[in-house]
């Protein structure tokens, strides 16, 4: 086995020759890439077996089921590289020209990261995502797979490896983390000055774990606890409707809504036909709540959770003001919405709520990359430095300086 | 005495009041704040010849200097911040409409970070500037002054303070912090989820330690081990300027010039004109450097270490490439510039090199906001992350996205 400390120096080694490559050069990777996938189709698909093999009773159905490979599931891997491969060069974008009275000429130009470490879980198609956008970006890339996903990650990265070595880039621009220890998590978040960007894209506990212990530069993605306040002026056909979407439409995932809250004036009317609206799912409701319907009592930790479940936390406030002071305590900054008629009021919300996403009027289920417009994406940043929402190839990168002179001095 | 984590709190409450206050009321403030400073100026230098009489004989003459406050000096902070004050508005920015195909209307806009919180040594000047950029930028501040400057800042606090009350803002956008242990600069650190950046300026001690301590999100500044490279095809004279002036200017700052590379063709020419260009500075060399001129032999640490004082590391390589490698090794990634008549060269190192600032033919002691046309700063960032370089009001903001529908759901 490779130790996690000889995988990060192949990376490093590789870094240049991923951010010197041309354009056509990264984008001839990528198809290669897909193309590998597709021909390796079968023995990724016996290592997926293995790991579904292995993981059957240590795992719930629904981790099962995102585990599991088909050809179809390949096919689309590898269509969702091509798509990235189609996209604009991310790396030596001119963002600003300036002449300055002495003449020197300096350009703000984006520029690869280095090296990008990804720690997520048993999701195999992440692997080729997130090689996919590092390459796209100019970056070799560091994966650290779920153990139960692991084989099924390996067959993957040999693929891509290979398409790597076709397009003549060096086969540790991709490297694949072979201790699923945590221990080797800890020494990606430890390797400051080596791993320039860390991403973990996974569970609260694994984003509280670097935070708390990363010295490198990390981006937190994904816990949303994101809510939806029904305003006393709302439209009540276009709250019950963005409601039932954003809870139901995909439980599981960070956009979807975890808390609704209710203006006083509305409830009355509105929480009834949320009841029937959305009779799947189980309403924990604050004590004005439940004066009006019936349902599961909530605890004030009801207002901290994300389910990603078919639960939804509902509470009643006083006015638009109390209902952004409540969101201020309770969310993690992902998304929020407000259903409302009128403008001034959406215009305060939409001001003063600091979340990622901010939505007058719509589901939060549209926070995502592809829905942005922005193409593909890196998980969903919760943080304020760097990147915030959905990271596309852009987020990635970083800029740099350069300035021209003819002999200048100061 | 206040305790850190009560100054934490009044910070984060006043947070919304300084992120909702309009540009000219912000504006409005920052001119109060200038002419208080004026207006309090006898109780400031009390209050800092206190600090100087305190610290005279525990620190360096050059800290004491730094430390010292005149009317001028005053007057210099005072017209630094009616500059800033007359800055564009880096908050409510549009960066980007998109109109999806659905009919989403998508805005990604500048928004305040919340609470920034600076940590900084012992020059007085420092805390105006940092409050003064931090309130244009929308967020309130915690400023951690060195104890050595603590009487100094807290009477420009005072009369800053002064400023937001005229100015109708609450006097809680800035604190300053009361206890000047370590123990404050680490609950700025670990106060995640409520301070949304931490700046650290300082030595690299500081830095270090928040490197490794901090869990709010963090933008390392300032260590710079600086390059310049001579080129075989140098123009001689222009090398020999720029090299003094990056060493000689000013040798004490972060954008001085710590090691000078040359390349082997044109060493022996080169290296005797530098030893007469700047008598002053000790020149410590390598090997083959030391057969060609006279001077103090260099150890490996030598090429590791941010002198700030009239000292040169020298060196000898084969070739740019050499060149770009033994930066890569030992550079802080601020900045380094090369001295060449080949374009072709020029751009292999500007590419490849992978600093905040990369120069062709100029003196590295450009890397400053104003010398960018940034017009201010708040240090210069040597992570990738966020913000890269001299950091101006745009990068003490975040963004975020504004979503406008009308029921729509996905």
């Amino acid at each position: 086995m490779q130790s996690t400390d000889e995988i990060i120096n192949k990376a490093v080694q590789a870094k240049h020759a991923v951010a010197l490559a041309s354009s056509s050069k990264r984008n001839a990777a990528l198809i290669a890439i897909a193309d590998e996938l597709i021909e390796q189709r079968h023995s990724i698909l016996k290592a997926n077996e293995e790991d579904i093999a292995n993981a059957k009773g240590t795992i719930s159905d629904v981790m099962i089921d995102r585990l599991r490979l088909t050809e179809d599931r390949i096919n689309g891997m590898a269509n969702g590289i091509r798509e990235v491969a189609e996209l604009p060069d991310p790396v030596n974008v001119l963002l600003k020209r300036t002449f300055r009275p002495n003449g020197l000429e300096i350009d703000k130009v984006t520029a690869p990261m280095g090296v990008i470490a990804i720690i997520y879980e048993s999701r195999p198609n992440v692997t080729s995502d997130s090689a996919a956008l590092s390459i796209k970006a100019g970056s070799a890339c560091i994966l650290r797979s779920g153990k139960e996903a692991w084989k099924s990650s390996a067959a993957i990265v040999k693929a891509m490896k290979h398409g790597l070595e076709i397009a003549d880039i060096p086969t540790d621009a991709i490297n694949l983390i072979e201790d699923t220890s945590r221990q080797s998590a800890n020494e990606l978040m430890k390797a400051h000055g080596r791993i320039d960007l860390l991403i973990p894209r996974g569970g609260a506990g694994l984003i509280r774990a670097c935070v708390e212990n990363a010295t490198v530069p990390c981006i937190e993605t994904g816990t949303g606890i994101c809510h939806i306040y029904v305003d006393k002026e709302a439209d009540i056909g276009k709250a019950l409707s963005i409601v039932r979407n954003a809870k139901t439409s995909r439980p599981s995932v960070c956009n979807a809504c975890e808390t609704c809250l209710v203006h006083k004036d509305i409830a009355d009317q509105f929480l009834p036909l949320l009841k029937k609206e959305i009779p799947e799912v189980e309403l924990r409701l604050d004590k004005r709540a439940a004066e009006i319907i019936e349902g599961t009592p909530a605890g004030e930790k009801d207002f901290y959770t994300e389910y990603l479940d078919y639960i939804l936390a509902v509470g009643i406030v006083d006015s638009a003001e109390d209902a952004i002071s409540f969101i201020e305590k309770h969310s993690t900054h992902h998304s929020e919405s407000i259903v409302t008629e009128n403008k001034d009021t959406a215009d305060l919300f939409l001001q003063t709520i600091d979340s990622a996403a901010v939505y007058w009027n719509a589901s939060t289920r549209f926070t995502d990359g592809g829905e942005f417009g922005l193409g593909c994406e890196m998980g969903i940043s919760t943080q304020k430095l760097h990147a915030r929402g959905p990271m596309g190839l852009q987020e990635l990168c970083t800029y740099k300086y350069i300035i021209k002179g003819n002999g200048h001095i100061r």
